[in-house]
C-alpha cells in the first residue's frame, strides 16, 4: 500500500488543508435529539448513540477536512458495544475519503505491542484467515519502553501504508514534569524526538516524510518552532488546537514551508460547538469546521501548498 | 471500600505469597482441547476460548496466588468481543477470591485519563445508572504527561479502594534508551520512581503502603533493590520473572524485609507451560504455578510474613 506520509500529503493538497476532527464522545454531551433515539439505558445503547453522532460528524466534515481522530477512551468508556461501535466509525471515515488515527496511547514490550498493532492495523490472525480490528490509518503510541517496543508499531504501518505517532510534547498542563527534564543537556522530549527523527528517516515516502510521526502539543509554539526545523521529515500531530487554547499562530509554527508536514486537531472546538438541545447542531458543526479550516489557512504557507506540484 | 495496599496485604498474608498470574492469550498457544471446542472461526469463537482459557486457568491458581493480570493487548486483538471476554475473567477472578491488575498501560490528558480511569474501575454513569466496565482491582499507567494525567486514576482508586501501578523502570530490552538517560542527576526513572513515592505517600494504608505502585521490572536486580531501599511505601509490580529471565533472586530484591511490598508477575512460565496438543495442560499449570511460589517463597522473607500479625 501507498505510503503513509504520501497518501496524507495527497489528501492535503487535494482539500487544501490538513485538519483533524478529533471524535471524543460523551454521552451528556451528546445531542438530545440523538439521545432521545437511543433510551434503553444499556451500553449497547449508549453505543449506538455514540455511532450515531460520530456518523452524522463525518458526514459534516468529510468534504472539508482530511484526517479524523477517535479517541479510544471514550468509546472503551462503553464497554465492548463502545468498542464496536469505534471499529464501525474508522470503516465508515475510510467510506468518506477521511484518514484516521486511533488516538489510544498504546504501547508495550514487543511481544504485547505486536497484538495492539495487529489490532491497530493488521488483524487478527486465526486458522489463516485475517479478521480486521479496527483497521485504522495511523495510532498514538508512547516511547517510554524504547524502540523495540514501537518496532512491531513500525513493520506492521510501513508494511500496510499505515502512521504511527509517537508522544513527544502534550499540551496538557502537567507535561513539563517530566518532558522537561533537561537529560544530558536537552530536555527529555527533545530526546525523544531525535529518536523519532531517526526513525522516521528509516523509510520516507516520496514526499520526503515518514510514516512515524509525532504529537506535538500546539500550546508550546517555541518547542513546535524548534522540533520542525530540526526534523523537516517528521509529520506532527497538533493536539490543543481551539478548545485547548492554541491558535492558529501557535499551530502554524508545526508546518514547514512547503505546507506539509502537521495535521492540526480539533475536537471539542468543533464536536462540541452546540448545545445539546439545539436542534440544528449539525449546521453549527460544519460551521466551526469552516472557521477552523480558514482560520488554519490563513495561518499556515497555504500559498505553497497550492501551488506544490503532486507528488 | 477497604484500601488496595490493606486488600493486597490481607491476601498475601493468607496465601503465603505474592504471585501473580499473567493471563495473555493467543490463538495459536491454547490447548487444542480448547481450540477443538471453538470452531467457527470467528472472532466471538476466538474470545469464547480464550474466556474458558482463563477461567480454567483462574479455577487453577486461585487457591495458590493472589493476583491474576490480564494484559489488555491480547484481549484488544480479538476485537470487541475479546473485550467482552476480559470482563467476565475479571468479574470471574474476584469470585474465586483473586485481586486483578488490567495491564494496559493507559495515560492521557486529564478528561480522556478519567474516562479510561471510570472504565477500569467506577463504571459509566448514564441516565442516573452506574454500568461497571473492566472492573479491575489495579490498572497499569504511563506517566510520561506528568501528575495532572494520571490524577482521574488516583481519584477514583483511592475512591474505591483500587491500586495504579505507574511505570517506572520495565524489563525489556530496549528499555534504557529512554527509562536510563540522565536527568538532572539521576536516571529517568529514578525521578519517575520518586514522583510515584510521594504519589504514594499522600495516602496510605494501615499498611503503610499506598494505593499508588510502580512496575519495576526484575531483570534490573541492583535498580530494584536501590528502590525499594528509597521508597518503602511504594508497592512494586515485577514483571520479567520466568519466561522474561528474572530468577528468584532477583525479584527477591523487590520485597520489604516484611515480605510485604511486591507482586511478582509469571506470565507464559506458567499459563503456557504446556505443548497445546497436551491433554493434560491443568496438570502442568497446577505444576508450574507450584514451582513459582515455592521459588519465590524460598526466596522472599517469608518468615516474616507467617510471624507477622494481621493488620
Amino acid at each position: 500500500m501507498e505510503h503513509f506520509a504520501d497518501r496524507l500529503a495527497a489528501l492535503t493538497r487535494q482539500k487544501g488543508n490538513s485538519l483533524c476532527v478529533g471524535l471524543d464522545p460523551r454521552w451528556q454531551l451528546l445531542p438530545e435529539e440523538i439521545r432521545a433515539r437511543h433510551t434503553g439505558g444499556t451500553l449497547q445503547d449508549a453505543a449506538s448513540a455514540y455511532q450515531e453522532f460520530c456518523t452524522r460528524v463525518i458526514d459534516i466534515v468529510a468534504p472539508l477536512v482530511v484526517v479524523i481522530k477517535p479517541q479510544s477512551a471514550f468509546f472503551e468508556a462503553c464497554g465492548p458495544s463502545g468498542m464496536a461501535a469505534l471499529a464501525s466509525i474508522i470503516s465508515y471515515a475510510r467510506q468518506r475519503g477521511l484518514l484516521s488515527i486511533w488516538d489510544s496511547k498504546r504501547g508495550d514490550v514487543a511481544e504485547t505491542a505486536s497484538a495492539y498493532a495487529d489490532a491497530a492495523f493488521t488483524g487478527f490472525s486465526m486458522n489463516k484467515a485475517i479478521h480486521p480490528i479496527w483497521d485504522a490509518d495511523a495510532v498514538t503510541v508512547y516511547a517510554y519502553l524504547g524502540r523495540d517496543s514501537l518496532e512491531p508499531f513500525f513493520e506492521r504501518a510501513l508494511r500496510a501504508g499505515r502512521g504511527v505517532f509517537v508522544l513527544v510534547r502534550t499540551s496538557n498542563p502537567g507535561a513539563p514534569q517530566f518532558q522537561d527534564l533537561s537529560c544530558e543537556g536537552q530536555p527529555l522530549y527533545v530526546h525523544v524526538a531525535r529518536a523519532v527523527g531517526t526513525w522516521a528517516r528509516a523509510a520516507l515516502g516520496a514526499c520526503g516524510m515518514g510514516a512515524i510521526g509525532a504529537v506535538v502539543g500546539a500550546t508550546y509554539s517555541e518547542e513546535v518552532a524548534r522540533l520542525r526545523n530540526e526534523l523537516p521529515e517528521v509529520v506532527f500531530l497538533v493536539p490543543g488546537f481551539g478548545a485547548q487554547g492554541a491558535g492558529p499562530a501557535e499551530a502554524a509554527a508545526a508546518f514547514r514551508a512547503d505546507g506539509l508536514g502537521a495535521v492540526v486537531n480539533s475536537s471539542r472546538g468543533i464536536t462540541f460547538s452546540y448545545h445539546p438541545s439545539e436542534a440544528r447542531w449539525e449546521q453549527k458543526i460544519e460551521a466551526a469546521t469552516k472557521i477552523a479550516v480558514d482560520a488554519l489557512k490563513a495561518a499556515t504557507p497555504m500559498k505553497m501548498l497550492s501551488q506544490s506540484s503532486a507528488i
